[in-house]
């Protein structure tokens, strides 16, 4: 059986399980104050242009989503995302829990739009009841987005100018950002989104660690005391060297964005395939996520031989499918599951 | 000037005011435990065909909203309502500040369909990742709406069929019940009300006292500790007989019904000359809140004469405006306003 | 029967009835943007020395507390208070509801020591795990505290220092103010409270009001969208006029102090009569709260003819009983219940 | 330089870090639903003699006590623990981030007291006033305390029964629950616990895992829906799997207890140096933390050669230490730091 239903099936990338052998007797205090992870923060700091950036490193996506979230906005604000944001539908209600409401705006192929951002914000302002209403209070971006789509370099630019002149944070989730930096034809860079964004994270776990995102906070007084917020949020690791071992692999010789150009590589050839084979591409992402909408019959021919996930819920006929590569992927399993497309 | 932003620029019936009179300097016990209270609860009982419900006062719409829905969820169940529900949109994020997510639907004229709440249920759990989603443990909904709408019995025990099938409660925001109850044509009654939803209110601010809701919970094991709720969310009035004392008056001779009936006529005298002056009905609300739509110029002249809103962020050249009648509403006044119509 | 149970078992002062019934049919703008409202604020800021604080009214005390603090604290912070502080103890958990731990300090007749807020302070950041624990981020006191007693102004002094030199704001919680200032022998006035407290309320439900709170932030910044925040904490009264009303009335030829005044004096009637019949006082209490140590026997006695609290659980033999006057209390009603002593 | 901080000093069991290794490529699905996790939740089942128990797998301690208690609260009440609780003190407010409020009980050496226990929820429905006060809703322990203290079996039935006959929730913090098993002398064993404790966690971050604690819920109809609440928590593993390997190794052959055991003899053998040395034991621990009250001046003089915490702010002229072993501790750093006690 062939297994594309995820970016997070195996275990880490080699590189970084050697370096978590390696250490694994070692001492070193714990909470992230360990020279691992101050060795490991300089070289994201670096990496992303920002040298008086702060960088904490969390578990998990919706961890560090209701952490950075709950952090950022005040008590009678929200947060604007797009309608199928992450935070909005998969996170079982996790920024709710901590109090704050999603506000969503329309989205368009998974991204947000810097004029309907800045319509929302002129709007709200405008209408005499705004403070019986949750203020906007920050915009939340993915990059690539649920659909595995990425913003342009102009597009960025945009939302952070909106941003900034409406004085919002801008904040990026990442957890795929590794296949969003390795895509073809992307204008977008680590150094980019660190001149962008206020607040964003660099995935660990969907690309090639066992766990672990990197929050990057290129202006640390939006978030004081976050340190204690990561603690409240149960978010704190207690062997903290754990994560920046890891990301310092990852970010040693280029190894985050090695192997995610493997991975764009490996859902392209599947794409192509799909295609060739007459597959309607239901989104067209450059990135590691594939999507198609396919009759519900050769969805039930195809899972006999592989496992990948229906989109939503099934339709009538035809359903929204999607295959996910990752760092791991074996380009033998992608030639065996074209040589089964009908 | 004249008058016509909103149902609560007065403050109450006479009669209320009179009954609070007579008993300012009477001694009770706090907290809704005195006499005048336990009649009215048997008094609301009693119209509502619900002999076996509890009845709970509380002060404002917000914070019973807050309240009730905060006690009928679990922690990983949102709520669910129109998109223009109150909850969603005006109440400064208070359903969220304790925990829950608001799942929006569709409105039709400020009302959710049967159908589409079925749809919501059904491909809710039909989802393969439905445990990292909000699951939908209640339904929300006012009447008369946020645009002064009514469900149609039919419609209302749809809702209710639906709710009870797929075992989750249904909430009725009464903030203007009684305007809902005595407009022309309705057919629904206190007692439908009371036989199809789990918990409901009825309001009092908007409809004759000078503050309090009287929330009914006809399926009582829905809302255990329900006192303990109310006073952790600062919804318990200490000298809780104001409100056992207001809603008693106005559950005696149909007061309420009889001053509602009053601010309907004088919505529908409104209406009808706005629709002979020429003007958009933009809803067509058979309650105390009427809606046109109004060319800018128009807004401004008769602004002159008369306060009133205007329903979200202004248009370029034409808005929504909205015009509101209460049980204190002066029939010259409605006239006067008439005659500035152009 | 007589009744002795508490200060809010009557209505609102005739005075204050009174001004409700002149205004009750006019018509004002709602959530407190109304003339009576805007005067009122002015009245309060006069009298408290503070021409520039904030003044916002609020329903009841519970509400307050949760929603001042709430506005006060950053996510990371508790409130300090004394172990029998009403939020400690009688607020149903409304503290912690809204994400906040109360941080408990030894109380001394119901209140805290500026040496150990000081040495909590001090001990807190010398602890190498503090960034693990809550941080105190704010005082809470109450005057009169839950037992009746009074800060002297020296003791409050001593109280604002402290909370200055380590930047965290002081609050006083004035339930029962009216009763602290109208005492024998206090040297606490309205203007050192304004002085000296960061944010304190005015205590209307219990002196006079028919219900309300005034909400005195003498440094504006550090509540920022407070509006906003009442209205989430559905603290937000549609018809604000009522609270504006009732406070006017009270702060006009210092009817808030006058009849504060009447209530002490039948507190300490009663209390005087007690020790001459032999009753151990429990607390030495200036205010309108009386507290005694009875017997169980003459507790069952009394309770034939007069209503009052058993403070705390029963003891075996003997328990602690609180009696209370307010305003409204008659001079007769206290003679009646001391010719019952035995 | 010797370390003695803490027990998460170094990574893993080489055991465990030898499975990982083995497993790191293999494809699973995520989120707990993969064979190692099944397998795991089996073993530890049969472990604790079980069978129909529900086991979850979460990250770390803090993340762990947050989800499980909020999932077993109701919003009125808040759980019973002993002042020194790590809920109460080092978890950065995180039970009360989600609402519940925190009840302390006196201590005894880090343990609660059946007595006390019973004692307070007695006394709780005794008060007339219990309805404004949170109700306590379940009782929190850890085993062993936070000063390495164990529950004999005798008091542990006590508490169960105190529990039971008050319909409330027993939950056991097992952070460290391998070194409380393998301590010498102790009558408690995971079938004990098993029996009497309605939820409790084995911990794995202090006893042989990378991370993880192994939720072991008895009664699952107390945590309906928990796999939402702890992904609504932040607290869900992508790569579930790596807590189930983990868990799975460490409950084959008892190894969580041999390496307990080893940890438990460094203690042992420590203290009864220290004890030889003429140094004071703060508190008598049969486990993997120990606990003196040494002068600083020796204090600083052992700094020089070994890392170890003070506990608590320090002292004038004495101070407590706290030292800690762990499955890792090499005999030979034990042997050298008793080398260097004068």
């Amino acid at each position: 059986m062939l297994h594309f239903d995820s970016d997070y099936m195996e275990g880490a990338h080699p590189e970084v399980m050697r370096r978590l052998m390696e250490t694994n007797l070692e001492q070193t205090p714990g909470y992230g104050t360990d020279r691992y992870t101050l060795e490991s923060r300089q070289l994201i700091c670096r990496s992303c242009g920002v040298p008086d950036a702060k960088v904490y490193f969390l578990v998990g996506g919706t961890q560090t989503n209701a952490t950075v979230i709950d952090g950022l906005l005040a008590r009678h604000e929200g947060v604007l995302c797009a309608e199928t944001a992450h935070i909005n539908v998969h996170e079982a209600g996790a920024i709710e829990a901590s109090g704050h409401k999603v506000l969503t705006l329309p989205q368009h192929e998974g991204k947000v739009d810097a004029g309907e951002v800045e319509h929302y914000l002129t709007d709200f302002y405008r209408d005499e009841t705004y403070e019986h209403m949750v203020a906007p209070g920050m915009l939340y971006i993915s990059h690539p987005t649920e659909f595995g789509t990425l913003y342009t370099l102009s597009e960025l630019e945009n939302l952070s100018n909106v941003c900034r002149k409406h004085h919002i944070p801008l904040y990026m989730d990442g957890a795929r950002l590794g296949y969003g930096l390795a895509a073809e034809g992307t204008d977008v860079t680590l150094t980019d989104i660190g001149r962008l964004c206020d607040v964003f994270y660099i995935g660990g776990t969907k690309v090639g660690a066992l766990f672990g995102e990197a929050v990057v906070v290129t202006r640390p007084l939006l978030l004081p005391h976050f340190f204690s917020l990561v603690k409240q949020h149960g978010a704190l690791l207690a062997k903290g060297r754990l994560l920046g071992i890891q990301f310092g692999t990852l970010f040693t010789d280029h190894l985050y964005l090695r192997i995610a150009r493997h991975a764009v590589n490996m859902a392209l050839k599947l794409k192509k395939a799909f295609i060739e084979k007459g597959y309607d591409v239901y989104i067209d992402s450059p990135t590691n996520q594939q999507f198609f909408r396919m009759p519900n019959e050769q969805i039930d021919r195809l899972m006999k031989y592989a496992t990948f996930e229906c989109w939503g819920p099934r339709g009538e006929s035809f359903s929204i499918v999607r295959f996910v590569t990752n760092w791991a992927t074996r380009e033998k399993d992608v030639e065996e599951l074209i040589s089964y497309l009908s």
